[in-house]
């Protein structure tokens, strides 16, 4: 990765910075048209529902394992559909079927509809049939974030645990009391404060928002899988991968932080142009695949 | 890794406790009879000197680069060769030649002996022509927080930084503040504050223990190369992992932070015999020797 690379991708990023002021509606359509690219996978991607929820289906017929993937935008904006590119990512280099959800976001629908519906969907695909050790989770940003509230919510539910999971960029203290929202605020091109505390508001509604299916940086992550977190030193929200991967530490549960010099939040997404987010894909992806069981002889 | 393997070890340990009322000279003898052991590279081994340090050196007709290796046993206890085993570990994986060299110990020499004689060793390979991007430095323990400090003490002399360190369960707070001294202290089979009081009085003599070279966990870290730290969840000393880890990020430093369930101080001496040892061993080459650089036509 060039100096230049990441220095043309910060200039890139600051040219549209979040307005707090924006509309809802405004954010959505934005958010949307930034991250909707052509996908590798997208020929054979198809609509499906699972556990009752939306979703995109890539890469049906891969047989290393399945893929839920959570995308990011805070709980109010984003889709199955510009998940779909990470989840692409993720599953075209580790040969798996990646399932993107369209969980219900704030404000319509504020916690906890996001966690019900990510609990819903992973119940619906081991319902369907996924064995847990076949199957992996993964999301970036208030995707990731929700990532691990999902396996709190299974632990809670009683359910088995996945074979593994990956964050990008977790936002994983919707309290904001991560200490690199102050020492990381010149740094980081897109947040601040402000803008966090735009989704905040939005997403918690009447909740707590300590409870630990909202931060879950502040849960007891005992008995969770083992877990790769990736985040750039450019954030803000560095601070939430810090102290979720100490949480895990403390928890006596496997876990990989992998800090990216310099590079913005989901620096992954510049997969393609970014020599360091095609490194990062590569080692995330490489995590997963390392931890799924192979396919029994039986089921051959 | 089985629970069965860890089990083993952890009883293993516990068998031996540390004793705070061993003389020194009863603490080295113990630790030399633990950690020496008949190494894959010892056929090729040989006595060097690098800096006017006296060193162990492995596989020297090896050509993906060079590492500087120094030896845990908290600045009071160990040897060049007690650190070859390690050395020999990522040096057979990733193809390189290895140095694990004698630094002084304390009560004899406090610091800054230990750190004037990484950086001599350093600084010696330097001026014998070895490119500092063909140059890594690994170190364990005490040697692993003696890592930092070299590196830190190569930039305070001018001096470029290698290619990349890794550092396996590095003690970098000798101030013991690290939160885990605590809440570990049930779990961890090794160590508890007593012990490590025993090695940071003989260490710290009359100087400030929260002097960075000391406690690199305090230090500004800018500048660092790419660091690898891998540190076990059973650990009174896992914070000194974590907070290097946030220091690095904080300083804009590409950092990996790698924490196994459930394991003990420097686990990565069980390669052998427990499957996490020898799995984190080959990642921990892959590391260096990624971030190696190719040798150049020219010197072929």
């Amino acid at each position: 990765m060039s100096k230049q690379q990441r220095d043309e991708l910060d200039a890139a990023i600051r040219a549209f910075p979040f307005d707090p002021s924006v509309t809802v509606e405004e954010a959505r359509a934005g958010f949307d048209a930034g991250q909707t690219r052509t996908l590798p996978g997208e020929a054979g991607a198809r609509s499906v529902t699972i556990g009752g929820i939306a979703g995109l289906e890539l890469y049906p017929e891969a047989t290393a394992g399945t893929l839920l993937y959570l995308h990011g935008g805070g709980y109010v904006v984003g889709s199955a559909r510009t998940g779909a590119a990470l989840a692409d990512g993720l599953a075209s280099r580790a040969g798996l079927r990646a399932i993107s959800v369209d969980y219900r976001l704030a404000p319509e629908a504020p916690y906890p509809a996001a966690v019900e519906d990510g609990l819903a969907a992973y119940r619906g695909l081991l319902e369907a049939g996924v064995e847990p050790d076949r199957l992996v989770l993964a999301g970036d940003s208030a995707g990731g974030g929700l990532t691990v509230a999902t396996l709190l919510a299974a632990r809670a539910a009683g359910l088995p645990q996945p074979a593994a999971a990956v964050v990008f960029s977790p936002w994983t203290d919707v309290t904001l009391s991560g200490v690199t929202i102050e020492t990381k605020s010149a740094a980081d091109p897109l947040f601040d404060r402000a803008a966090l505390e735009w989704f905040a508001d939005r997403y918690v509604g009447g909740a707590d928002p300590a409870d630990p299916l909202i931060s879950p940086a502040l849960a007891d992550l005992a008995g969770l899988p083992p877990l790769l977190i990736q985040v750039g030193s450019h954030e803000v929200l560095l601070d939430d991968s810090i102290r979720l991967a100490a949480r895990a530490a403390e928890a006596d549960v496997e876990v990989a932080l992998e800090v990216a010099a310099a590079l913005p939040h989901v620096f992954q997404n510049q997969a393609g142009s970014l020599d360091e987010a095609d490194a990062a894909l590569d080692r995330a992806s490489r995590f997963l695949a390392e931890r799924l069981a192979r396919e029994s002889i039986a089921a051959n």
